[in-house]
């Protein structure tokens, strides 16, 4: 059986047990019911995913997955393709915002080459990225798939294999990606998959790194072409992701089916990782229990997304950079709401006068 | 001249050249423009705030402060008044809510007995808590004044010292509240202030620890008793602190003013802070130039508090435990902003092509 299949079927429903453990606890903590809100709720979804009511987060990892795109051909992005290669070399040197945000948060920074249209195998080499490149970008999607079927599965594999590496290392994972032209693909990921097509694609459809009101019309004539060129099964996330993914979208579509797997929580960053989660939530529906929205993205279609997905994001700060950036703010309120979880005292504990009846 | 006065004179405007050195690096940065939003909003705010595009804002305290209230005489709490001393007891156990999230961020929690009705000497001796305790409590505003205008102004400078002793230790203030019935008191003021009588009253009541239907009408109609017996002038913030506040808003009050003329940022925690952030607005409206909005706590008139003073807040996770942890989890986005200013690479620094023109 493949490493997909057996990662698919690997997924467990998140454990009833630890969830009602950790309701109880936090149904007596000393403090009005239920005060720390979200916070609190995130916790039960914490100790579910790890099967205990005192869930480990201390070692985080954000998988930054890149990958290059043909479709830059039709001009839907204001940045040339050699901006990701020089851009990977720059999260490596340590000055890209992810770097900043995850060593904020002390988590660690895995780069992973996916299919950069540049040669980065020095760097492979060096042990600074690693390499799991499947071609040098995408093919362009407004004429033809992105990619076979086999590369699709191989890439979410990849992710997969990433994740199971790190298993004794990491406590929650979260996704980043950076690939000049991915919100193009990740527009058409939606599309396909929620059935939109004609004027609502606009809808769904965002500036990316900052087009004109020109580029932004072309944008969605280009995603509308992707569509009707490729014809994606919305109900089949192999063939979405092999006619208008990407890459680093199938990779990082496998670090969240690995983490889900290994019941480790796994946090979405903004529009092409949540991309990713819809192909997993496709493979896996329950997937989706291991997954904690890190935030809302300024681009156009993240909120259908997060809708289909069923997620409320953490954060609304206005932010459309990717990399991971919004997955490494969100693991500081994963890490709180375990805190509040495991080290704020019961009523009972602490000796506090209950409410009146 | 007295503390109050000497420090609402020392308070200025954000300085207008190191908002504009910030924003002029952060336009560089090696990202898509602005492509960490509200982040960037608060870089730039931070740098106005501390004068110089690389604030500090490492060290962190919570401000924690403590005091009963005479109206829950009336019936407005779910929990009686001695909850108040023994939560003192359970902050400095290190077991409540604030304590948890204040070290998950690295920040140190001083908790503050403005006048809490129970007798913490012995806490304050073995130097646990500090004490600037004005009486056992504040007086029942359902009846008359929660304090003299004398008082009201002691309970401001209490803030104001505790802040300027810490003033060579502490980069980023935050603030805090515990005092069982003090939403009463938070809605009175808000009222006051945006001059809301009536039905429309019950728009900016909240149901605090939890009161149920009956109990939320009885608290509606305390709090328009309180208006119409004291006669509070929304324009007069000592006023209407002394009328209808209570000693650890008037000591919120004070730590805002004081920060603000130490040119620090203080973190604004939910609605009581809030009250007490109205409060320094009244007297100071420049001190508005260094508050942030922590979040925006589940109690009904926060929203109104906010928009008078002009802050968006940068959480919205349905808290509405006080005691500063809302300001504690804002701590991490804060340090955030600036890593994100002074740690990321501009185009220039890290030779990645530019957008195409």
């Amino acid at each position: 059986m493949s490493l997909l299949q057996q990662t698919i079927d690997a997924i467990r429903p998140a454990d009833a047990a630890a969830r009602a453990a950790a309701k109880a606890r936090l149904d007596q903590l000393i403090m009005p019911h239920w005060a720390l809100g979200r916070l609190m709720d995130l916790a039960v979804d914490l100790a579910g995913m790890a099967g205990t009511a005192k869930p480990s987060v201390a070692r985080k990892a954000i998988i930054t997955m890149a990958g290059d795109h043909g479709v830059t051909a039709e001009g839907v992005s204001k940045y040339p393709s050699e901006v990701t290669p020089q851009m990977v070399m720059n999260f490596v040197a340590g000055g890209a915002g992810i770097n900043a945000l995850a060593r904020l948060v002390g988590a660690r920074v895995v780069v992973v080459d996916m299919g950069v249209a540049g040669d980065l195998s020095a760097l492979a080499k060096a042990g600074k990225i690693v390499s799991r490149r499947i071609a040098p970008g995408a093919a362009n999607i407004a004429r033809g798939p992105a990619m076979s079927r086999e590369d699709a599965a191989r890439s979410i594999e990849a992710g997969i294999g990433i994740v199971n590496e790190l298993a004794d290392q990491i406590d929650v994972f979260g996704t980043g990606d950076m690939g000049i032209g991915n919100t193009t693909p990740s527009s058409a990921i939606i599309a396909a998959i929620a059935g939109i097509t004609g004027d609502r694609l606009s809808e769904i459809t965002g500036r990316g790194t900052g087009i004109d009101d020109a580029q932004f019309k072309n944008k969605v004539a280009v995603i509308q072409r992707a569509l009707d060129v490729n014809k994606p099964n919305g109900k089949d996330g192999l063939d979405v992701l092999a006619k208008v993914g990407g890459f680093e979208i199938g990779g990082i579509a496998g670090v969240i089916l690995g983490a889900a797997a290994l019941r480790k929580p796994v946090v979405i960053d903004g529009f092409i990782s949540t991309a990713g989660a819809m192909i997993a939530h496709l493979l896996a529906p329950t997937s989706a229990q291991y997954m904690i929205a890190a935030h809302r993205s300024v681009e156009a279609g993240h909120r259908l997304m997060q809708k289909v997905l069923g997620k409320e994001p953490l954060l609304d700060l206005n932010m459309r950079l990717g990399e991971g950036t919004g997955a490494a703010l969100a693991m500081n309120l994963i890490e709180a709401a375990v805190r509040i979880l495991t080290e704020v005292a019961t009523f009972e504990e602490a000796s506090v006068s209950h409410a009146k009846e």
